[in-house]
């Protein structure tokens, strides 16, 4: 048991560079490209074809030799009509035009489309009705984006939708994407009961293994779930399983020093060997953090569900982006709107609405709650903003970083 | 076929305006819990219970009555252990105290709690060891955050995982959301391939369906996708089918005035009527949108990747949250970082890379693609900033609007 006041707290700095230090590789695995969004690419991916692959069409009209144009012809003879998809027609383009559609390759002969709206059509003949045209105009060029072989994403980049029209265009139905880590919720305690159930009046339902686990899967990982009664012999089996098929352990509940909280005993009996116990912060105080021998890590928040969702995103979220190999986040800040005070020498988490001003800024409103355990009020903040530990005035209009729900 | 010149083309403001006019309601559904993030309640959520429904106690320790303190009493004899999840214990507090865990109810006859780290623990006794406690403290009374009966979350709320706590502990295995529509997304055109297929050289593999089905899975919503071939009576029975069994069609190309585009003249055979046709925009102009007269609605976007991204994001994600009951989310506006000049008279949705500075602004820097196809750029971009019609130079430090990708 530890005492306060023997050694100084670690802060939240500390705990994040202690967390920081326990990144790993989970290797990679190929995954269908229509599941791939979110998920990091772990290999180059290059263009197997000319970006457009052939000189492409981008309006429907007719196409003509410039030359032709040049030379004052103006009315052209439809020679053909070249549609999307089809080979290239073979014309003589000399005074003559192809009608030609969207997305069509161009033929040879012709080197400019003119758009239906400048033209008149008569049946077989076209008749421009405008005086300027560009050569080469409404073609997008073959290569013109990228050319074959050229890198279209890097490895370590994020895969966003925007990118699944690049990974579908160069063909690829796999991608190669780091893995993530295999992750259990384990919650404890024989106050909590189901969901579904009917607490007795000193019971409560178990829900933060839920928020947790929703937040995970906003971040694209599916987590299993697991409860823990008070009792020894099951914790340490059921702990024990979870080190053997899992990476990552969060818990919800059970690390603190209280004669029944069976978890801290398996941990140790289990050789899970703490990196830190208690931070200097609000909320969240006694937030434990350690590794197996075999390097599996144990994230354990503290019980009250705002905590636990300030850890979630705080110091689990941040972790997993760099272990799945995600560039890391810049910081954001926002302006504070009220003035806010807070004594306690604890670095505060202060749930706040997000609002966005005309003038380009992002402001924050403090939305006051029942304390740390409130978690009523969560639900209408957006984000928490990490006030510094120096200080305990926060005046509006100063700003700090914020960390947003996703 | 429409010339150009001929009336005003519809503005971006208007086209917004037509279609909010088409929001819809497409009632409501129970879904379970833990497959409701994203979701808009369409029912007050109210506590079941008291929270918390007991006394709680937030600190592992013992619990006294605060008058023994104060008459002086420092060692208590442990008349009994009080864990979490059990009924209270019955004792009689005079210079007894219970030894208590997180969690526990707080039994009857005593009212404060010292942590374990202020007291000194000797068998069957324990010392208190600090000068000065509050009454009450360390408690977390019944009722605080909310009483038995009170709306814990109104209707019309989206669901976040913060909310999943709140749904969990009032005990709601089902909540009643507002029903989303049921999508298809169509690709037409004899040009497009499949991912896995290798395209002649005048085709492309079909990518557009695929990042409209991703941007709608962002967004909770499951799309299906159909492929048209360019022939009239099956482009005709595809549509005719399409309209009988979803509420929207959203297009990717085959709505320009091409010979072989059949899809207008089957969304004009079965009587989908025009509501749009061109917008005064970059990228985009060519975007259509209609409704049958049963109220199906039709998006069609442009063929191009870029078209296609921007009109999901600027015209179906705002029309779809209304729909489904989402409040209007508040407009974001950003710095842009270096000037740019656009002298088309339209409005230019510009591709942007956001930053945020340590003075709590967005910046918005430009990201220059080779025109409206170049989907290759998009993935390095995080939103579109919107750039006013009337202007054609935009200098470095003004404020515009953005349009997140998510």
């Amino acid at each position: 048991m530890e005492r306060a006041g023997v050694r100084p707290m670690t802060t939240v700095q500390q705990a994040d560079e202690l967390i920081q230090a326990q990144v790993r590789n989970y290797g990679t695995e190929r995954v269908p490209f229509e599941l791939a969004v979110g998920r990091v690419l772990a290999e180059d991916l290059t263009a197997d074809r000319d970006m457009p692959a052939f000189n492409r069409v981008t309006m429907d009209g007719i196409a003509i030799s410039y030359n032709d144009f040049k030379n004052g012809a103006r009315e052209f003879h439809i020679a053909g009509t070249q549609a999307a998809g089809e080979p290239p027609i073979d014309i003589d383009a000399n005074g003559q035009c192809v009608e030609i559609m969207t997305g069509a390759v161009m033929p040879q002969s012709v080197d400019t489309v003119i758009r239906y709206e400048d033209v008149e059509m008569n049946g077989s003949t076209a008749l421009i009705l405008v005086d300027q045209i560009e050569q080469g105009q409404n073609l997008h060029l073959r290569g013109r984006d990228r050319k074959q072989g050229d890198v279209v994403a890097t490895k370590g980049t994020l895969i966003t939708p925007a990118l699944i029209n690049t990974i579908a265009s160069v063909g690829k139905t796999e991608v190669l994407v780091n893995k993530q880590p295999r992750v259990v919720i384990i919650s404890s305690g024989d106050e909590l009961v189901e969901v579904n159930e009917t607490p007795s009046p000193w019971q409560i339902r178990r829900s933060n293994s839920y928020t947790l686990k929703a937040v995970l899967q906003q971040y694209g990982l599916t987590a299993d779930m697991r409860h823990i009664p008070d009792e020894p012999q099951q914790t340490r089996e059921s702990i024990g399983h979870c080190l053997e098929n899992y990476d990552v352990i969060l818990l919800s509940g059970g690390v603190s020093m209280g004669k029944f909280d069976y978890i801290p005993r398996a941990l140790e009996e289990l050789s899970v060997a703490k990196i830190i116990h208690k931070v200097q912060q609000r909320p969240g105080k006694p937030f434990w953090f350690g590794a197996s021998a075999d390097g599996v890590l144990v994230f354990a928040f503290p019980g009250n569900p705002v905590a636990t969702f300030m850890g979630a995103y705080r110091y689990f979220i941040p972790w997993l982006q760099a272990s799945v190999g995600m560039q890391t986040k810049q910081p954001v800040y926002a302006v504070l709107s009220e003035d806010f005070t807070f004594k306690p020498e604890l670095q505060y988490f202060l749930q706040v609405q997000l609002g966005y001003t005309t003038e380009g800024k992002l402001t924050a409103k403090p939305i006051a709650g029942n304390g740390s355990g409130d978690f009523a009020n969560l639900a209408d903040t957006d984000a928490f903003m990490e006030l510094p530990l120096e200080k305990t005035t926060f005046k509006a209009g100063e700003v700090y970083r914020v960390w947003l729900f996703k």
